[in-house]
């Protein structure tokens, strides 16, 4: 049995372990930054349940990145969280010139060329009826859209609950940290599966799993389903607190903590991650 | 695009969605619950980090055991913490008739014929020298065998944080919460997936993965390699350190949480999950 | 060679085979009745190939039904078996009224709303020139589309021999037991292929493969193709020639042939069987 | 929808279809003839249960596969059917000068040199006690070794239900057509797949599946994981039957439903199957 | 160890080496004899940079393909190489009546109503500006297109540089042999992908890999994911180019070499593979 | 259709594109170098038959290799090529003191102790009869074994074409550029999966492919089974005769053919390729 019980065969020198990890080494070029932009250009508000994180007025936003980009950043990913926006049936506020999202996108193509920019397309916030399902996502809305208990945001911006994403697990609907009935989890497989094979069909550049953590195996599947398309893992605000919160009671080393997780979503997705959290460690790292 | 938007096609009915979660669900058949057994015959000690767990006595095991039988228990993983043995540089007290793990599973094995029954076979807890390293398992003590940062283990039993099981991507060597370098992370799926061959090669009766939920990607790629084995998942104290303080400081239910994760396990990995954690939930759910 | 004939691991004990064969176990709940509906609301018509099976009018599915899903059966097929109907060009009288197949779908949802209903939706029975190739199947009609030589239905009704349904691998022209040339087999894998990739795409609720027995290879390709999309198994009338005529002979007892049968359904397709025999089995074997 | 519904894209064309049925095409080149062997050696008895086969003593062998080679046959599989035998513990007449199945072997080896030659190993028919349980294959007895209820062999010769072959579902004890329990049959997977992976590991230089059409999934399955063995199928005596006695019934036509099973075993398994029924009638063919 | 090291088992013998190795055997059935026909209707006009191929006028077709189809061809591709052709904005006489490529389609069809006849659709040679983008395929023009080096055609005839087939790796804009930047190399796989997937979508009855020897991982991942259609590689110029020049410096023997890329294509995709080279070098083995 | 055609969804913009072609990126940390070792120590001997590469005397080999390892050069491949050695029947001297191959490794790993050193364990220059049949590798010399007909190396070395490691699909038995028969081509596809299976079985460390380019298939198929081993590609010589020759008769650039050949290699096999023309031509290209 000897032979058989040779388990680091293949790793046991540095030259083969670097070999076999490049799939999930990381920088900040595989990480895209959330950004939450608010209307009052000046404004800089930190979001009480993401410590170290904050919603930023348009004015603010070139500052905030430089830095970051400086390190290495090539992706950003927007969220407008309106508070004057004028409301109707269709949403109209939502690409309108004044709406934060886009001038946010206008003033970072401008300061930063080189970058890739995401945007949240959810409608809820600028709808009378808080809702964007009769409009672009009619199928999101059934009572098997939930599928975690995982909170995805600070409790002060309501939709960031709400993300509306096609490549998002979660529904509209409901926007405060809710209690997924059993059924609605069991279905999250299936439901991610759909979506990522719509996303696909609709052009979609890239695909997203949220939350992260507990679904790396669907992060998997959808990889091992659509190779050819760049895949991005959110690691949502719940799964933040399991870590923060953890760490606070001397559980464990957060740094630590948010380093195996990062490892473990690249090495589930090629590509990139996302969340405030990592990107805000490794540059902590780069400045200490 | 009206058609290829039918996202729900499949699982609009309670009927479809049955049929596609029977992977998913699980009950007290697909936990099983681990026993951490002291060798104070009439002990009941209760692990600080673990709330709601204890180490037991012998005399005592029954006691705890039969209710959790009695609502479809089928599997116990024994953990011998032996305080008194005396210790040798074979290990020799390890299978010796009076060892708290040997004494368990007699009784046990006595008052639940028809439980099935692991034993952790770690022989550190019997060395002199504190390591089984140049006994059962030589291979597994180079410098990338511990691959993750979320403790496994209450720090009042040191050797739970040495589990040495084959199956087990942690080494043997450190006893207490340590912080993996980042290139041992970086080869977890390397060597989770050499050692998993092994086991089957060996003729192991059950495959583990732990700690479970940073590592859900493993857990689909070792069922997908080994299909026709039992694969189990550990819930290890690091992710339960998580869930707690995270439900702690009002982030999300625990309960919620529990049932997530677990339904997470099975949707990874058909058969089973491990973890204290989730049999006493479900015991407490079917008493309340 | 010792280590590598154990043959036995992972199954030696019955809480090891439990966890294996959960994805094998069938109940009613995996079981889908086909209904032949006639137009004769009091009849029952006794089917000469299928013994044990009739045709029945509209009044009579209530009392039919109710002990099937007493038992737990979940969902029915719903054949519509016109004998009156005025046929035209367009096959009108498919969705008429005073159709069986409507009326029968109205009684059963009302009779018993949980359940889950299919339908045929071949039009060739209202269709004054016998065919639904202009209609609603125009592809299905090459020389390429009869692909299996076991009769799927008693000549007594002309069009269960001609199912029509999207997911069938057989066409709708032949209308008796055909022998099906040898091309046409050798395409089976290809066909079955396109036609629930088509399936699929048109937002279906269910794949489904017929015949079954012959063709588990196939239900096993479909299932690893589309995992999210629930799969049924139809075990045509030739099939059930075959199990019943060998018993009848002596060379195997037809209850264990049947259990045989139905448990290689469960273990290519996760889901669901579909077939009088097997759910009238169930039922004798609960009723006695 | 229109460019979606283009089923026969891809085999409109005769070209189009022979390029995607070459690996399901067979000839004789692609069969096995199995020969039971007799120890008269001029014998030729008929075999009640399989009509048109029979015992053939070794003066016989070279007349009755003459014309098989010359439509094309490559390989027989000789099956001992000892009946003057000595027995003992262990066997030993099983590979004795004068055994049936050695001189088999060494007539059709003299004339037939380019004949592949398998041979059954089982010890069964050599041993006093019945079994070969002590000797080659301990590991095959155990409850869990009968998966099927297809009886495999005409009463008259017990060891039939014996095969013993390594690479065989069933179990030697066992000689009379028995009812499994269901709990065997749903191991028939993890069984199959254990079996297989032994072979392997043991240097074989075929696998096969028995019986063939109700495991063509698991056919599938074990082509999957060795893909490069040869890959044969038995058809079993009891498929046999199911075929001969529904088409006695006038259910189908024996030779269309042997063809649609044979082109079924070759789009399960690329490259041989095993059986006198398909080469009988392959045959037939070409001298009529 | 010793049966770990039995690598000849399941090839030891000619009869299992030969079922194996049938998915690897090709004829000329397997070949596609690709065409490039001038308006000069008499003309045979040989092509300086591939040694024994010419452009054939649409007089000279029956001649030249008469004894190809005699040894078995089944399957011509026609390039049109018009000279005399009046081009507008949107290349209207690329199917005009007396269109070269028209014209040999209607010719080959007459005389050899056999063949299956694939027609590169690329309107390069038709349009004024020298470009197909705004017309067919205007997703085809990115920067990233062009994927290889390796040259596809003779200088004299530009546009065989050109292909324009939606399932050809390259672009249709340059057209003469050009440097890939590293990045669109590195795409290629991306590119591939996406291509045929498109190509399935809008009904294709083949798809095709261009060049072939350096992509056959990609000819392997194309025909994975579309295992219902056929699948083509073209051994581009560039490739014929290595080969000869190797051969003509001494290096290898060209017929050997053809016969090991032939053999390689055959391996990695099942059923065709295009090139003159390949199908010269089978006549010339007859003839000789 | 129009959505369906959105080709470069996923890969439109810069960012996207990295994130898709990180596994295709390589640098010289991705190459391994072959070294050709004399014994004239301090000898530099051009090798003819491959422009640019020479062998080496032991005192050679630091000054040859600085400038590689500066460049990042990671690992070599130390072939001997003894022409003193005094030969016997188990060919002793291969790992005598005095052999060039171990000289070099004493020396390399003295001067460059962090580099990764592989070497040729073929025996056959080292028996006096020539082979080392009767040695290490006795089943690699059936009549199967010679698998290409590409040359692997130079004629002034004959033993480049007796390579004889475990993981080459060639035999040690020729030693000049041989023609393969047609049927030992075929067999590549099982020769190369049972040595792979083989060497992973014996505790290889590295797994290597060779050719290259002609099978890339198989380096897809080889990583598919063994993710979780390092695996290379051997460019051999007969490969880089193809390249050299095609550029010298001008058909495409070597530099550019030489990049779209490796990035093939990186593409098909994550690690690693090895072959001296891709390493100087780097080295060359930073140089410049
Ligand atoms: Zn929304
Ligand atoms: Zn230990
Ligand atoms: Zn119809
Ligand atoms: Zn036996
Ligand atoms: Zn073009
Ligand atoms: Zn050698």
């Amino acid at each position: 049995m000897q032979a058989q019980s040779v388990l680091h065969s293949g790793y046991f020198h540095p030259v083969l372990r670097s070999w076999q990890t490049s799939a999930t080494a990381f920088d900040a070029s595989n990480l895209i930054y959330p950004i939450f932009v608010t209307d009052s250009p000046d404004a800089v508000e930190p979001i009480a349940s993401l410590p170290g994180q904050a919603r930023y007025g348009v004015n603010k936003l070139e500052g905030m990145l430089r830095p970051l980009v400086d390190e290495g950043l090539k992706c950003v990913l927007i969220f407008g969280v309106p508070t004057k926006v004028r409301k109707d049936e269709r949403g109209s506020a939502a690409d309108a010139e004044n709406t934060p999202a886009i001038q946010a996108i206008k003033k970072i193509c401008s300061s930063f060329p080189e970058l890739l920019i995401a945007c949240d397309v959810c409608l809820c916030p600028y709808t009378s009826h808080g809702h964007c399902e009769t409009l672009r996502c009619p199928n999101l809305h059934s009572e098997t859209d939930d599928v975690t208990s995982f909170p995805q945001a600070p409790a002060a911006w309501p939709c960031e609950l709400c993300p509306c994403l096609p490549r998002d697990p979660r529904a509209c609907r409901g926007h405060e940290p809710s209690s997924a009935p059993l059924t609605q989890l069991a279905m999250a497989r299936v439901c991610q599966s759909h979506r990522a094979d719509r996303d696909v069909r609709e052009g979609a550049d890239m695909l997203m799993v949220k939350p992260g953590m507990p679904y790396l195996d669907l992060v998997r599947d959808v990889k091992a389903k659509h190779p050819t398309h760049p895949l991005a893992v959110y690691h949502v605000s719940g799964e933040f607190a399991m870590l923060w919160h953890g760490a606070q009671a001397g559980a464990f080393s957060l740094k630590t903590a948010v380093m195996e997780v990062m490892t473990g979503f690249r090495r589930a997705a090629p590509e990139v991650a996302e969340g405030g959290t990592g990107v805000k460690r490794l540059s902590e790292d780069n400045t200490q």
